[in-house]
């Protein structure tokens, strides 16, 4: 298939195939984008797993954490040209349900999910709505800016704890979400605490100079050594696990705001009782919009986050498949991108 | 006993017992209030079967909900006399814990609650620390006034939701504390839904001018009709059982909010998936502060609160035991009062 553009088809029953693809004619109001990087992530291996075949209908093509420049520009689109260093927000929605209507496009009834309810961009060129364009600055690494759709969530869930300076967070979970979140958390002057079970994942977060623990150990002593045993005013759960559930509402001083970051798919064990008890606070978190989006490329471009450090590998995207694979080990890793450009193509920024 | 002060007391085993009971000499910093009546409440119910007993440790003497007369004032107590019309905010706070310090105070580390930790009010004569009593205007009823306390509890569980003018409020629960709420919620101006599956308490509410429906139909299909398919704004969870838990999360709108009011002793599954997706919140609310007394005392001065169709019976103190017994079986009551005046004495207000 030398010559050839392609893309990652994910054809259910936890097969990647590589097939080529030609770029259609770029409709209007839309934009080609020649991809740089995709970042897995979770839902990329749900969807893989098959958990998600009823709503992705395979064959689809995966793919929503990314960075490119532009290569086609559509009719009926301004502000934009061949070129321009870009992601994308992934978000199409109705304008027109309950929750558009009430200012929550995020929350759209009839939400379309660019790589999970249409094509993403596991492939070299994705034509996309020129309105889901984020510009990046030119100072920004392609590779770094795949970072910016993961740490734009971080940013939406630390702006929906509402964390002001000096409160003590709690982040339950220290894959790349709750380590971008902690370092979010931290930039807002919160006193932040990480804990993760996998050492590599612990060692990765020490290094950036944040403060972890091994949720093994006595978490709930850990937590009210740290906090003079009031607890945390902030809890992130980020684990997905129902430990970590108990865990962050355990943790929680009277009062404090427990932020549900991670998807539990059937329902958990809570104690109403704790939440009656203390009048604590439970806040759903998902995904952002386009401010949090924005405030993501400022902190990557600024260096606030250590994007370097969190990129465990990349992969060329013939060998996509691999780099799945590693993140499903979880052993070692923290993110993995794919090197979305064709071989031979323009050099690594 | 004739002629004798008497009190009510709790002895372990489902028994509640009729003593006598001279008052003591009151104490510097506390007044002496002549009871006139004590309303029971679901808790004084969990009390009697036992459910409290590590908390309570029988013998002792319940009652918090009540209204009175001051008989006694002690030293160092400065603008109370003999005679006036008082309810009592039972509770007593350490004010030093992080609670305390943080500003909230009702839910102090230590917490003080007169009528489970100290002794209530199902007696002739009740000595408390002045720092409890709250004012009564002279034109509101006695019997009324025994409403204050589960309107503070209304009064403070509709604030804890920010409700706000022409938000839909689904109350899933139509005891004392669920009318309460719907009606304080209505005030406030919002449209209220009420769910209660006991046709009595249902035809209550609806002589009320509320908006009532029987659980058991297709709650979901009724707030979605109810809400042109958006969901409501705000549950309030004030039923303590599971199916009111999902009823409750199920028909919330995005970024709705819930207000767990009722105690659920053991945790209860939860769709955090849901939490998630429509980015809910729960908010846990457990009694009131001062604010929130005085303003019950103004609506039920103000004849906003309907005490005469909540209060169901009352009964004298002498059997106490029998309006405990008119509560349990919940069949035709709502509010059961306790007039704990001695026989003979003062009539009515």
């Amino acid at each position: 298939m030398t010559g050839t553009a392609r893309r990652i088809v994910y054809r259910g029953a936890r097969t990647l195939a590589v097939e080529p693809a030609e770029p259609w004619p770029t409709p209007p109001g839309h934009v080609r984008v020649d991809v740089a990087y995709t970042g897995i992530c979770g839902t990329d291996l749900h969807i893989l797993h098959g958990d998600m075949d009823s709503r992705v209908k395979p064959p689809c093509v995966l793919g929503h954490e990314m960075s490119g420049l532009i290569a086609d520009v559509g009719s009926h689109v301004s502000g934009w040209g061949a070129g321009d260093p870009v992601t994308v927000m992934p978000l199409a929605w109705c304008g027109h349900c309950p929750a558009c209507r009430a200012g929550h496009p995020w929350l759209c009834r009839d939400l379309v999910f660019l790589g999970i309810d249409a094509p993403g961009s596991l492939q070299n060129s994705w034509t996309v709505p020129a309105a889901a364009l984020v510009r990046l600055p030119p100072t920004l690494r392609l590779d770094h800016a795949a970072l910016v759709e993961p740490t734009a969530v971080a940013v939406h869930d630390v702006r929906r704890a509402d964390l002001r300076p000096g409160e003590r967070a709690l982040v339950v979970g220290g894959g790349p979400i709750g380590v971008l979140i902690a370092i979010v958390a931290r930039r807002s002057g919160a006193d932040v605490l990480l804990a993760e079970p996998d050492p590599y994942r612990r060692a990765v977060a020490d290094g950036l100079g944040l403060v972890t623990l091994d949720p093994a150990a006595d978490l709930a002593a850990q937590v009210g050594e740290w906090t003079g045993g009031a607890g945390a005013a902030v809890a992130f759960e980020v684990s997905g696990a129902a430990a970590g559930v108990t865990a962050a509402v355990d943790a929680l001083a009277v009062r404090g705001r427990m932020v549900q970051v991670a998807i539990h798919p059937f329902p958990r064990e809570v104690s109403l009782y704790r939440f009656f008890w203390r009048e604590l606070t439970l806040l759903g978190a998902r995904l952002y919009e386009r401010s949090d989006f924005e405030t993501a490329v400022g902190l990557l471009a600024q260096g606030d986050i250590p994007a370097k450090a969190l990129i465990s590998r990349v992969e060329p995207l013939e060998r996509t498949a691999g780099a799945f694979g590693a993140l499903e080990s979880a052993a070692g890793v923290m993110k993995v991108l794919v090197d979305c450009r064709p071989r031979g193509g323009a050099g690594a920024r």
